[in-house]
């Protein structure tokens, strides 16, 4: 007779599952609520204290750490261990069933104290898990729901699972205690220490889709959700219709979103992104003209691009955006009306955000050998932060457009520079390895147009060559980190030019 | 009577550790090869069958795995949870001392099979060192032989390990533990079904170092590196001299060497890197003169810059780059005299790789919620893998100089087209969105000296025009992939202006 351990925190399928490998002639042995459920159900179980000969104790901190069970896993398939096993009165065990109530939803529970979360951390699941996965040579590891139909359906044909089964199983289990064991230590370092920054970092995620590729047709890739609550992410995004979200999609419908929702909640603003660089911003009185001017502001690079907008998005804009090939559009909500436009172009992806904010998270770099952790840049500049250095005073009026400009040049690749009027881009300079080749971007690109308009620069100047070529193009007023040793020279050459210039103390390098 | 539960497998300082355990009245409980070296060394301590009065079964798979360890470990410091000790015979454990053998050790051992790294999982080790940080509110959990002295000096002086101190002990155990699970679910992925992208990803790292800051001032930062072999990578080099590097440093060195290093060991190659793009590149008949040809292709950008060597610098190429303001230098190697040059700027990072090839890596790609993960870019072209599609056909001279010209786009953002001379890049367009803009960025940056040049672009031509403004700037040969559905368009107008191009049929994303 073979036997099977089974003790789950989700119980899902696991009646029908139980009464199927009691009619394959399973025996099984069970634990507490599990042990109940089956009981519930008329399903004859061992409980484990039956097994181990000694009582549940410590509130049912020990129940299966027992030689009996731990024995009855671990043994080989070999005379001398089995010989061992009968010398010790332990029966083999054949297949654990064991899941464990996930840690993160423990830490998410409203009120959630430490102590609450410290005992519900699962010493003998993962220890049974564990010592299981690692005998795959003869027992099977269950830890997913999804697996039982299949198991019933070999064992039904074939009598037995297979090794190459028992591998994957082993897998999947070890890939379940090592999460369950790194979002611990999330935990325990955050809460304990306020800590981002562990000595031991650990990330780990669920596959949610299989990319076609990555960057390039060469580069496989997949794309990995965090578990527990991530509302208001791109990774827990709605998808609409459209194509599945290429690799390269999703980087740019991230790079949107951030975009469009720096503006926050009471302005209407638009982006579009090409390459993870927002060619055209812009704002409007509503979000129909907001993205209009972000459309207008570089309708050449618009092509195929990436649509953000900050507010819900209603039939007419739906309307207008379905006039030009985009990849995708993303937006915190759209109506039923601007859903039923966007059928006409099914191609489309729509990403619908919602309003929830996300929780916060650290930002990963990989490198070779290892990863760089640092926070988000999502540092916000007020109005009240800006030191005027000028004689020139800026107007109420352009230090909302400087303010303008400066949350899109946070949001583009270094070095950058930004042309704003109006609450509209009409020069982006991107990724340039100098700061006045990405000024000359900008300004070319913005033409006669840049006569009165701002402009925004991600870091100081460390010469005044810019300022002086900004004044020929017609730049009314500056805003930039300040903080170089040559700060005095950009200031006289802004005095010079009686160009109004800020300093927000505050850098916006993104690479 | 105070009881220490001791079983290591690395030993340093645990002989010293217990003498100091035992003069403190710790009575010490071991298991296996911990147990002889303190007896070996005069240390009495009680083997663990003693404890639970059952026998170490199955070569040594079940030792631990019993109520009289376990409750021992978990039981809290009530009244009801001794009262159940006491009943059961069993002694409370107030330290626990367990590390466990690196398991990434295991697998990179040479010949290592399946077998031998399945046997090395340990299962008992896992469930103490949980069980005793779960307890953390009773049990001090020792898993690093650095905390040894501490532990000791607190016991002296408090006569017992602070509650402060036993939680910072949990969460180095839970990362010690969530670490080891995730090196094995990585190993099994990869080595049972050649899974670069499993189910569930799980990746973790040690601290090497806590940068003064991230990309910006404003966001804190570290830098991790995976356990285990990482020669030949950026978080596995050795810093010779210079400021420490900072977070853009790091990944400004990784593209520098990622640059320099796609040229092979047989050419000479150097490149300076700017907001992680190449502005200057070059070969050389040896290292100085690539590096000077390198500082010349872009001199304005390349003050302050990072820069890449393919080969050994001697003292003539230090003396060179100490000329100007680098932050870094980046070789296989450096000479001991280039290194004693290199002391005058006693700020320049010198920053030495090796020549050994690092292990393959999956690439990590924050996105809010989740993370993208993908194969790094490491497709190469030859000159046979060129489909050549114009009337022109390009020299074999010029094949080379295309290749260059394409080895260097590769590392340059998109949307990215190189202009390149006599193996020198003369005109780099970095990060625009949309390709004319690259190009014309590149073709004012060359000037006439892009006559007779060759142009490198990244991803294919979606019209015509890319190719007309090249045929203005006197451009004699073009590399791309290829694969527009207008490449007719493109071909006829490189027939035209009687201009060879070749398709890769490889595409180079960079974002």
């Amino acid at each position: 007779m073979k036997r099977a351990l089974i003790s789950v925190s989700d119980k899902t399928g696991i009646v029908d599952f139980s009464k199927e490998l009691v009619k394959l002639g399973f025996e099984i042995v069970s634990t507490g609520g599990t042990f109940k459920t089956l009981q519930d159900n008329g399903i004859n179980a061992i409980g484990i204290s039956d097994v181990t000969g000694f009582p549940e104790i410590l509130e049912g901190r020990v129940k299966t750490l027992h030689p009996k069970v731990h024995g009855g896993i671990l043994a080989k398939d070999t005379n001398e261990h089995m010989a061992v096993l009968k010398e010790q009165g332990i029966t083999p065990i054949d297949i654990v069933v064991v899941n464990l109530y996930p840690f993160q939803a423990t830490i998410e529970k409203e009120g959630v104290t430490l102590e609450d979360a410290i005992e519900n951390i699962d010493i003998g699941g993962p220890s049974m898990v564990r010592a299981a996965a690692k005998n795959y040579e003869r027992v099977a590891i269950v830890v997913n729901p999804l697996r039982y139909s299949e198991i019933i359906d070999e064992l039904k044909e074939e009598g037995k699972i297979s090794l190459k089964n028992r591998k994957k199983l082993a897998l999947e289990a070890f890939e379940h205690t090592g999460q369950y064991d790194a979002t611990i230590s999330q935990y325990l370092s955050k809460t304990l220490y306020q800590e981002d920054l562990p000595e031991t970092f650990l990330m780990g995620g669920h596959k949610i889709s299989s990319l076609r590729y990555g960057e390039n047709p060469h580069q496989k890739a997949a794309f990995y959700a965090f578990d527990g609550n991530i509302k208001g992410t791109i990774a827990g995004s709605k998808q609409y219709q459209g194509k599945e979200l290429s690799y390269n999609n999703i980087v740019d419908v991230e790079a949107a979103w951030s975009m469009v929702k720096s503006f926050g909640n009471h302005l209407c603003a638009s982006s579009i992104i090409k390459h993870t660089n927002p060619c055209g911003t812009a704002l409007g009185s509503n979000i129909l003209e907001a993205y209009q001017r972000a459309f207008k502001a570089d309708s050449m690079s618009a092509f195929g691009g990436i649509v953000g907008l900050n507010q819900k998005v209603n039939k007419e804009t739906a309307e207008e955006i379905v006039k030009t090939f985009m990849e995708a559009v993303v937006a915190p909500e759209f109506s039923a009306e601007a859903l039923e436009i966007f059928t006409q172009k099914k191609n489309l992806r729509v990403i619908e955000m919602g309003y929830e904010q996300p929780k916060k998270e650290m930002w990963i770099e990989k490198v070779s050998g290892g990863f760089l952790v640092q926070d988000r840049d999502e540092k916000e500049v007020e109005i009240d932060d800006l030191e005027i250095v000028t004689d020139k005073k800026p107007t109420e009026e352009e230090l909302e457009e400087l303010l303008f400009a400066w949350k899109v040049v946070k949001q583009v690749k270094s070095n950058a520079i930004v042309v704003a009027k109006d609450n509209q881009t009409i020069g982006v300079g991107a990724g340039q390895m100098n700061r006045v080749g990405s000024a000359n971007i900008a300004f070319n690109q913005g033409g006669k147009n840049c006569r009165g308009a701002v402009l925004a620069s991600d870091a100081f100047f460390p010469f005044r060559d810019t300022i002086d070529n900004a004044a020929k193009a017609g730049i009314k007023a500056i805003i930039q980190p300040g903080g170089s040793v040559r700060d005095d020279e950009s200031i006289k050459a802004c005095n010079e030019h009686h160009i109004a210039m800020v300093f927000t103390g505050v850098r916006h390098f993104k690479h």
